[in-house]
């Protein structure tokens, strides 16, 4: 049995630019990085006219993130099923890339595993 | 502006098999066909020994699901960023399918868009 936090983070009036696959992901793998988790598959999509949806398969769960450039508005959740992996840490490297004017964080915790044990 | 829910589910004791790829991407399908949410993308991964991730990226944001079979356990969150899907009628299609002796199901409100607006 494990407890972890997942976060959810909605970013309002982004300073970054949200349209950028690339951007984003390199965004994303660094938030990875320093948590020191494991990447195993990148995925990037890339809506018409705008948006972006950027999720990095982790073998500590997955960390992802949906943009609106044309509001300004991106959508990141970071979830991280292993212990010592601090959600914060990573959430304070997109932060730092992604310039929100504001944002709102909810952290869940959750259960992991068998509830008993 | 557009405040919807996501659901984050922690299933225990399921009874479904939670190794198989493809009935995970299946279930994940009908979850997301059931409300009418259209895939763009779908993703899988198998972890050795075992686990599965699997994530349907969606026009509507995702759906996502990943498994630990030997403890019976499953992490699934819901999260369509549109008026009128239903995460509650997708979580009941993958309840029906990973049959859970437990579960535990938070939802969140979050604001969409530029909360100005």
């Amino acid at each position: 049995m494990l407890r972890i936090s997942q976060l959810l983070v909605d970013l309002y009036g982004c300073g970054a630019e949200l349209d950028d696959t690339g951007f984003l992901m390199g965004v994303l793998e660094e938030a990875a990085d320093v948590v020191g988790a494991r990447i195993v598959r990148r995925v990037a999509e890339r809506f018409s006219p705008v948006g972006v949806s950027v999720v990095l398969i982790l073998a500590e769960t997955h960390l992802s993130v949906h943009t609106w450039p044309e509001l300004g508005y991106a959508a990141v959740d970071v979830f991280f099923c292993s212990e010592g992996k601090d959600p914060h840490r990573a959430w304070e490297v997109i932060k730092g890339a992604l310039r929100p004017e504001s944002f709102e964080v909810r952290e869940i915790v959750r259960t992991i595993g068998n509830k008993g044990e």
